[in-house]
This record gives C-alpha cells, sequence and structure tokens, in this order.
C-alpha cells in the first residue's frame, strides 16, 4: 500500500500474537494496536479475517465507526452483507472478494503483487456510498486488479463452482490417498506434478474454509452432488467398461480448454 | 538424449504424420521411418504409446527384435509385462514408468529436462536380462532420474492413488463446473489459481487415458470409490451443519502436508 502512495500509515489487528509480530518483523504493517485504537486511527479498515468472525465483528466495527471506509476479502459475501443490511453506517462499507489465494495463512503466506492482474468483485456496490466505493476502486485498480460487479447472491453461485469445490475435490482426494496409501514414503517416492497440483489445496487452513463452506451451504451442496454424480458417472462406465462413454465423459471434460489457458 | 552421448542416432516413428513432422522440426528425432526399419537399425527401441497400443504393439515388436532392447513408458505395467510373459525374448524388454507428464501430449508437449530429479519405476526388473536392465538404468540416470523397482502389480495400484485418481477428479470438476456454470465468460474471468490447479489435468488427453483406466479398472475402481465416499463425508459433514466434523475431515486432509512440501 506505502509503494503504491494509498497509504501513509499501515496499522496491524490480529487475535493471534504470533502473527502479529510476524506481520510487523515482515513490514506488512507499521506497527500493531488494538482493535479500537486501530479504528479511531484509520481512514479506511480492511477485514481479512474468517467468515465467521467476519459477520461477528461486522456489525461492532459499523457501530464504532464515524465516517471511514470499511472493506473486506472474505470469500462468501451474502452473509457479511445482510449482517449489516439496515445499520446506518451501510454506505460505508463495501464488500469485496479479491480472486487470489493460496493454500497457505498467516503473515508469512503475503506474496508481493500476488493480486496483480488477477480479479476482483465488488458486491452490492450501489448500498455503498459512492465516496467510498470509488475509493475502493480506486485501490483496487492501482495495485493492479480488474474489477468485476456483482449482486452477493451471484458470487457466492459462482464462487462454489469455481473456488469452493476445487478446494473439497482437494481435501477429500488428501483423504483418499491417505486412507487407501499407508505407504506414506511410496506417495512421496511417487507423486507427480499432478498429483501435487490436484491436491495442493488440501493444505488449505480449516478456521478459514469451515465458515465458508457453512456459510455458502445451498450452493455448495448443489455443486457437491453434481460433482459426487459426475464422478459417479466415470465409476460407471469404467464398471461396464463402456470404453465409449468414458471417452465421451474425457471429451467433454477437454472443453475447459476453451476457458483456461 | 544426444546430449547425455546416449545416443549417436534417433530414428521417430510415428502414426500419425502430422506428428512426425513435428518431432523433427523440433529436433525430437533426427529422422523418421517406419516401424520394420527402424527396429531393424536400432540398439534400444523406447515405446512412448497409448497403454491399449502398447498392448497390441509389443508382442509384435518382440518378435521383429534380434537382441536389442526395448522400454515403455506406459502409466499401468501388468497388461504390457503379461502380454509377453512367455515371450522367448521377454528378457529384451525393461518394463518403465517415469513419474512425469503434462496435460499435453504429442511431439509439442515435450520439455528439455522434464525427467530430471523426477522417479522412474522399474517393474519385475528380474524378468529381464540383466545387459538390458543394466543399460536401461544406465540411461535413466544420466538423464537425472531417481529409480524404485516394484511389481507390476504394486505399481498399478500406487499409480491409481497417486496418478489416476487425480485425472478422474479433474475431468469430474471440469464436467461438474461446465454443467452448472452456463457462463463460461464468468468462469475466465473468475477462475483463480486453485481452480486452475485442481482442473489443469481435464485438459488430458482421452486416446492416453481411456485404456489407462480400462487396464487398472480393478485399482482405479477401489481409488475411485473411496473418493466418491469421503466426498460424501463432506457432504453430509456441510447438510448436517455438523462444523466439528467437517474440521476433523479437513485437518485429515491437511496431514498431506506431511508428504507435499
Amino acid at each position: 500500500m506505502h509503494e503504491k502512495k494509498l497509504s501513509s500509515k499501515l496499522i496491524g489487528v490480529d487475535a493471534n500474537d504470533e502473527h502479529a509480530r510476524q506481520a510487523v518483523e515482515l513490514e506488512l504493517v507499521d506497527e500493531v494496536t488494538s482493535l479500537d485504537d486501530a479504528i479511531e486511527q484509520s481512514d479506511v479498515i480492511v477485514l481479512a479475517i474468517p467468515v465467521d468472525k467476519l459477520v461477528e465483528l461486522l456489525p461492532t466495527i459499523m457501530d464504532k465507526i464515524e465516517n471511514q471506509i470499511v472493506l473486506d476479502l472474505g470469500s462468501t459475501k451474502s452473509n457479511a452483507i445482510n449482517a449489516i443490511k439496515n445499520h446506518p453506517k451501510r454506505g460505508r462499507y463495501v464488500a469485496t472478494h479479491p480472486m487470489w489465494g493460496t493454500e497457505y495463512s498467516g503473515p508469512t503466506a503475503a506474496m508481493r503483487g500476488a493480486y496483480e492482474n488477477k480479479a476482483v468483485i465488488i458486491c452490492n456496490a450501489n448500498e455503498s456510498d459512492a465516496d467510498a466505493l470509488a475509493w475502493v476502486k480506486y485501490m483496487y485498480k492501482k495495485i493492479g486488479m480488474h474489477l468485476l460487479e456483482m449482486e452477493a447472491k451471484a458470487h457466492d453461485l459462482h464462487a462454489a463452482y469455481i473456488s469452493h469445490i476445487s478446494h473439497i475435490t482437494s481435501f477429500a482426494l488428501a483423504n483418499t490417498v491417505l486412507e487407501k496409501e499407508k505407504e506414506q514414503q511410496t506417495i512421496f517416492e511417487l507423486a507427480s506434478a499432478g498429483f501435487e497440483s490436484t491436491v495442493r489445496l488440501a493444505k488449505s487452513n480449516p478456521a478459514m474454509w469451515v465458515p465458508i463452506f457453512m456459510q455458502n451451504k445451498e450452493n455448495v451442496l448443489d455443486v457437491l452432488k453434481e460433482h459426487i454424480s459426475q464422478l459417479t458417472r466415470f465409476k460407471e462406465s469404467i464398471e461396464k467398461e463402456d470404453n465409449e462413454y468414458l471417452l465421451r465423459l474425457i471429451e467433454e471434460a477437454n472443453k475447459i480448454r476453451r476457458i483456461l489457458n
């Protein structure tokens, strides 16, 4: 933020003392203080916390602010927006979801330039004050993101398809292999790049992901059921040794090439 | 192979004329000729073809060789080995599986140094002649691979866990998203690195993968059923809003950290 001249001072607040210390050490923030102090000193408040904590904390923060801008980076958007729907300060809040993350979390997972050339979704933009919205858009553009606007409901649906299901698949795949493959040394020796890439997300933090799946329950279940049914088709085609059907299933899957480079 | 002084001349044989042309153009081979000519001129014959074609072709090749070494790079090993189990030239064949691949195939998918620091599995080594086995090991070491020996049956089991299931998951995930997410532009805009990494393998060639799944049917079905049952646990924990259970499932999955870096 300093680099892009978007901030004069960055204040960190963290429930975890070790993370607070790391954030200062890694120069992610200039100093660490209490939530109340930080709110008082700030013009802009960025909430990067698990979505269950966000829903708990957001109304309190909105109660405490004067005219500050509040934004969050959470992976689900409907619940946060609903939590302060009728709050008198609603306009000061901008709901955003930058589409970047890794399987790691905490200050040491920070990566310089990570958001560059990535998409950020702003939800229910019309419920935010014009000045707050304008500043948040300016900030995201300045760090190189391209902006998309979407209703929270649509966001949560797309997020289930494009992000949440990938995590469930990866977690389940890790459990499958750990369950079936007792020879861990063998996994280690044989694991190829393909395996690593499909299972990488299984390292992700449960404190972050449990609330995401629960908050986005309907959409996640919908896409998860479809995924189980797609896997069942593969199972049946192999059971029946139906080469033609299996070929068609894979050719269908190949169409993802049109979308991913 | 030339770089490592393992060959004086590389002759390519390809059923696909366009691929044959590309192989010469990309300097992967020095020249292209017919299978019979190539066998006659060669000391070492490397078969890099889909595993159904391998099982068809291998007995014919063994009939045609004098004292040449034959090796293959296929992803399943039992069927190939069984196809020439009692062949008088069995000893000239070495069954290998280098643990590297991408979602791409054909000559343009070749990558310099791809096999470096990767594992290669040699199956049923005791059924190969000592000189043939020694040369193949020498060759793989020379290009930087580390060798593992395994019975074909064990190989096919581990390969199902560590490679084949990842591909099925990826194919099924692509189909899930393509089925549920009709707004392809949205996928394109939103797809994050996590999605790309879990779905990348879905671009893989059906002509290669249909025969792998069919040849390794028992193992693949076994691990696929386990995977569906693991996914069902995630589904049930979300349906019942059982945060504790979902947390435990994810913490289990996190143990993959012990194995992958």
